[in-house]
């Protein structure tokens, strides 16, 4: 504000008022600061904390009162009390919510055959029976690194099958597109070029903090055409003269936080070369892994490694007795709090998940994991 | 971790890669320390700021270059680079998303009879109409304090006209539901017992950062019947078991940051006393601006005020030349970079909207503001 007129005068409630400030500098200063060091101090330590939790689902429910503190209770304390305490189905959900009748989605079975990815000539036997059914064939979406397994889609023959329906083809690459910053990992993404869009999310393995998710699309303006609004409150000269792109006219809410900033902000600080290190070492050490399940022979590789998550399993006879062999193996390693393995199921079979993801995650972390598992598995077996 | 094994003459090509560590934690530290004084400095000389950006659309564009720096760029660098704007509209998107057809939204018209809010008995003759002509009213959505005008919708007697058609009832409170912590203002929402859910953003005016919104509903299994998915890779005992809450089936996503963190602190560091005693303070600032619109017989408040938005213009006769005038004060008042006014329409007139809600404006700020718009409103009419 420039200049500040004199009193005049007027008499409001306002004088009564108690001097509250919502928003004291100072305190802004002193509380992020301490709140910064709990983080850095969290850092710090955090090796030498269990994966699992200690506490029952609930547990905090009782911790707190039934309603929130009339006056202010100490920064302090409250960061005193933190201390305590996974999109391939996402899109059926998106399919629901763009009001299509789930008996009109079409999943493609994929098989070792093709290591896990579509068979784009599945995929045009599948349109063409709809098609000739009488259905208009609308969206197909391909997937790069699916998050299940990481299988990769072939994106390329995906979209000449598209094309011959003339329908919209995105490519999930949410987890995958990270790694295709390095020359060694961008042949998955062969064919890109003759896609309507696709999706990446930084916050997966790029290294900035959920939540961040590019989106690339051809041609925009489909995307506004759809979305568009034109409120009056939110007319201005810069979004009327066609000079700027409107993101609320490309999202299904008007406000965004600027979540480019942390992106940049990454680019900026690291540089593409420690970028590309980052991944490259993330998969050196999930491959690594790969390396010392292959020479156990009590072990099998599912899927074959396409980035840093290895799908493994016990090999035993008798798929049921497979299943339970390596759910119970899960278990037992989850138990320890030392490491934490998930499951997906691979082909109608239980797999077991090892990701390498944690920016702090070094090799003899994965050494000491793999004994664990080893050790476990031979416990059971005994 | 636990125990560590020995290397055991492993060789992989990671002996190779340069020591990049991504999470360095005194980087961590050092960083964030650095990224806390640059926010606390500019909140304290925020005041000599003026509030129109001096660059134009695209400047930032021309600042950065066409690809990502190689190499890290020092973080003061970074940090120094740096230095260089709702949700009626937004529902009409959302019903186009959900797939309905346009022609099948109905808005229900407004004036000052109803000081603007909805008029239950256009709405009962609205889905009466509907009725008979064979369409199934599905969902109405009630606002209170909506975007443009902060209008006042009669929740209680909307529900009960909706009651009759069986259809849900939504409320879209995200500006003035926060209002709702302080006794005198919860009459607004007299009758939300009888609706299936309501809305509101701590982010709008509940000193909470973007974005921080709350929804309520009666009966959680519906929205979860919508929206469940069950990917095997997300199943574990805590969801399998139904002793969790599992927020990825009420929602759109399946990941999600834990935004009830931040309002927690919020809560606990404001204390609800201060946080009644924060919207009082911007409503009071905003009565004051009203009784200083009154005291002026050039102007009109167009909207009663219900909370701190207040909707004046000046008096002009013929329409189009009030709406003229106005649009001129709203660009002369900007242009001097000292206060920013915004417009809407309401009832078919430009009106201009002054919002109190910035945690750091004072009583000095509105009368020096209202100087501001008196003066270049006496400049335009010599």
């Amino acid at each position: 504000m420039g200049s500040i007129p004199a009193r005049s005068g007027l008499v409001t409630a306002f004088d009564e008022l108690p001097p509250f400030h919502p928003l004291n500098d100072d305190d802004v200063r002193s509380y992020l600061h301490k709140a910064v060091d709990f983080i850095s101090d969290y850092y710090k330590s955090v090796e030498s904390m269990p994966v699992l939790p200690s506490v029952k689902p609930g547990y905090l429910r009782d911790e707190l009162g039934a309603s929130p503190p009339v006056h202010p209770a100490p920064f302090d304390i409250a960061m005193k009390e933190l201390r305590a305490s996974v999109t391939h189905s996402t899109f059926f959900k998106a399919c629901r919510l763009a009001g299509f009748d789930p008996a009109n989605f079409r999943s493609i079975p994929t098989g070792p055959e093709t290591d896990y990815g579509v068979d784009p000539v599945k995929l045009l036997a599948a349109m063409q029976a709809d098609a000739m059914a009488g259905l208009v064939p609308t969206y197909v979406c391909a997937t790069v690194g699916t998050t299940s397994s990481n299988a990769v889609d072939p994106i390329g023959d995906v979209a000449k099958v598209a094309a011959m329906f003339n329908v919209w083809v995105h490519v999930d690459a949410a987890y995958a597109d990270s790694a295709c910053i390095c020359p060694e990992f961008r042949h998955h993404l062969n064919g890109v070029e003759r896609v309507d869009s696709i999706s990446m999310s930084p916050h997966k393995w790029l290294l900035t903090c959920l939540d961040c998710t590019c989106l690339y699309v051809r041609d925009a303006r489909r995307l506004s055409q759809s979305l568009k609004t034109d409120p009056e409150y939110l007319k201005n000269d810069a979004s009327v003269s066609g000079d700027v792109t409107d993101l609320k006219d490309m999202q299904v809410g008007v406000g965004r936080r600027f979540r480019g900033l942390k992106l940049w902000m990454v680019m900026r600080t690291y540089g593409t070369a420690n970028l590309q290190e980052h991944i490259r070492r993330d998969v050196t050490l999930a491959k690594m892994f790969e390396d010392l399940v292959h020479a156990d022979d009590r072990f099998e590789i599912v899927v074959p490694r396409n980035f840093a998550l290895v799908c493994f399993r016990i090999k035993t006879t008798g798929v049921r007795a497979a299943d339970e062999v390596n759910r119970l193996l899960m278990a037992n390693v989850n138990k320890t709090g030392k490491a934490y393995l998930t499951h997906t199921v691979v082909g109608g079979r239980l797999v077991l998940r090892f990701a390498v993801g944690s920016s702090l995650q070094e090799e003899r972390h994965i050494l000491s994991a793999w004994e664990l598992i080893r050790k476990t598995s031979s416990e059971m077996m005994n």
